[in-house]
């Protein structure tokens, strides 16, 4: 039996209900939405709008419309970033973004001459909230980090950073790829202007899915530009959302699949996922304290962080890690800097990376168990040829 | 037993083995490409690996590599053309353009003050060549033309279009989404140096896919900036294709889908679709001259066009036709302006739009006798209460 372990990086298994959603799409639906006016189409409309107003109930979004869909959380981020920052612009990091953040920024400073501060981090990847307020400038037009360290699993002080960012009436995009569907997000309660997620991940959607939720106080330009099935006649994007932001047909099938797997969640609660998942995590950080000689890294505390579990053992590369896990134990789980060097530079694993554990709301405390014994033979075997 | 015939929207249905591998896809393999190295992780670089060289062999492209997945074609052309167009260029495009092509340009007017030549087509929605030649300036920097006509079918001239932009060494940009699948495409005949295409419609693949194929002769830039799984120590997007162009998590269960799609077509061959196709129009654009009273639009001549057809019924909005069919024939056509404005001022359509039927390669002749049918008793109708 195959032990998967990458969660992180895509949930997998997804609920049952998920995969007869997009097939049911695809086979008995078939239909773009919002361009036809005939009863499948209209079907496929009433498919978005389900998927939507899902959304907008895990995470506390009062007008569903606010909310776009796009093809990942890549796609959101570049999408809020590109589309608030105007020339000049200063904005507001930290040290554990991912490259989802951090090269659409870097493409900004070349593009619009923005200026960026990435606030320093501990390495256990913890934010100070003071120190990100001393980094704010008359000119701060953006406060963008994420929600929880896809490397560390360290969980950001969302609900400070927004007071702060509301006090001084900056916009607040939050980064949720590692956080929306298994850790609780109540955008009106955290202050979240901007919120980019993916559907592939905690959602357990399909990939190809992700979505920005977008505060009505920001009007924002479009990514791109299109035919969005009404106001034909005008030169430039309607304003209206969320057909502003979704030119060309959308990925219905996914959006079908995307609303099974937030039903899913909803009808499980989100805070009852994160219960399980904490306690799970938890349980693997002291398992993990068992194997002499592991280097850990992150909080290694299950409240502070999602289900993310960074390490290194002794005399091995992460890939070598991660390639025995596979070829002899059939378990799954990520080597490398996980797209995400700036954080590695915080934690101080640039130079070799991380072996990444992605536990997800399918695993086990026997998946857990047999990691460990895998490792603890891999350890053995390593050191007894060395 | 309903009739589906909005193809030209989207396909429907798909090959059997495309619900397959969407469903395979997300119940089996589930991981990302270009991220993980364990073996499932690799199965699902396969697919993307084989969709891209099905691609490449459908369309004669030396160099799969050169094929960049987007989430649809809309996407693909603002990849293209906010990719390739700097401040000041001038762009040569025609009358006939979807808004896809059209908002895109408008927007780069005011953002990068490009100008734009739109060369007037024919009321059937020909294209003279002589006359897009007369409209190169010495700052014109891309040709960019649809294939075929989303709203008469009309085909246009791209080989000869071809010829042209190649003697002047301009980039020749083609909208494939009517095209893709069911007309010959050849980019080294034809010369073309970017081909947009669309998933989800000739290729019978899902929503949520498409393509831009790049000659290597073009660096452009990426509308999106993120981790692509290599190179994670970049501050910028990697130089390498498709790497560069496809940041963030794949729709890879789309990717699997819209592989069997292309295998399908290759399998029974696209000369052969486009016969079958070609034939099931003609036979129906015979039928329709049959309907006493109704306008029809565009070349009126099978070899001349897709397997797209406009027109009007007497006394009658389009909506209103759409509906009838639909509500009381079980029948689907699209009514209105698909998208494409600048089309309908060509055909004399603007202010009232038309009745598109959009036939595909799993329509018969008795859907068309059926449609047919139904269009005489609605008229018969409409004209005993009128």
């Amino acid at each position: 039996m195959s032990i998967y372990l990458d969660n992180a990086a895509t949930s997998f298994p997804k609920p049952e209900a998920v995969y007869r959603a997009v097939d049911n799409f695809l086979r008995n639906i078939g239909a773009s939405s919002g361009r036809g006016a005939y009863r499948k189409a209209l079907q496929a409309d009433k498919i978005a709008f389900q998927t939507r107003k899902s959304l907008a109930r895990l995470f506390n979004i009062q007008d569903a419309s606010r909310i776009v869909f796009t093809a990942n959380v890549t796609e959101s981020l570049n999408l809020a970033m590109q589309g608030i920052l105007k020339n000049g612009d200063h904005v507001v990091t930290t040290g554990m973004e991912h490259n989802a953040v951090w090269r659409c920024l870097k493409q900004l400073e070349k593009e619009k001459a923005i200026t960026i501060t990435a606030v320093p981090c501990s390495p256990e990847g913890y934010l100070e909230v003071e120190k990100l307020a001393a980094a704010i400038r008359p000119n701060t037009a953006l406060v963008v980090l994420l929600h929880a360290s896809n490397v560390t699993g360290t969980v950001m002080p969302i609900e400070q950073v927004g007071e702060l960012t509301r006090q001084k009436n900056i916009p607040l995009l939050v980064d949720a790829a590692q956080t929306a569907g298994v850790y609780p997000i109540d955008v009106a309660a955290m202050r979240i202007d901007l919120l980019a997620f993916t559907g592939h991940k905690g959602l357990l959607g399909p990939t190809g899915t992700g979505g920005l939720y977008i505060n009505e106080k920001y009007y924002i330009n479009p990514l791109k530009f299109g035919g969005t099935g009404g106001e034909s006649l005008r030169d430039d994007q309607p304003d209206n959302l969320p057909d502003r932001f979704e030119a060309g047909t959308p990925n219905l099938a996914g959006i079908a699949g995307l609303g099974a797997g937030v039903d899913y969640i909803l009808n499980e609660s989100v805070e009852k996922i994160r219960q399980y998942e904490m306690e799970l995590t938890g349980y693997a950080l002291d398992k993990f304290r068992s194997l002499t000689g592991v280097t850990m890294y992150g909080p290694l505390n299950a409240s502070k962080q999602v289900g993310v579990i960074s390490f290194n053992l002794p005399g091995l590369k992460p890939e070598q890690v991660a390639y025995l896990l596979d070829t002899k134990y059939d378990i799954m789980v990520r080597a490398g800097l996980h797209c995400a060097p700036l954080a590695h530079r915080t934690t101080g694993t640039i130079d070799r990376g991380t072996v990444r554990v992605g536990i997800g709301v399918f695993n086990t405390a026997r998946d857990v168990d047999d990691l460990v014994l895998a490792l603890k033979e891999i350890m053995r075997f390593n050191s007894s040829i060395s």
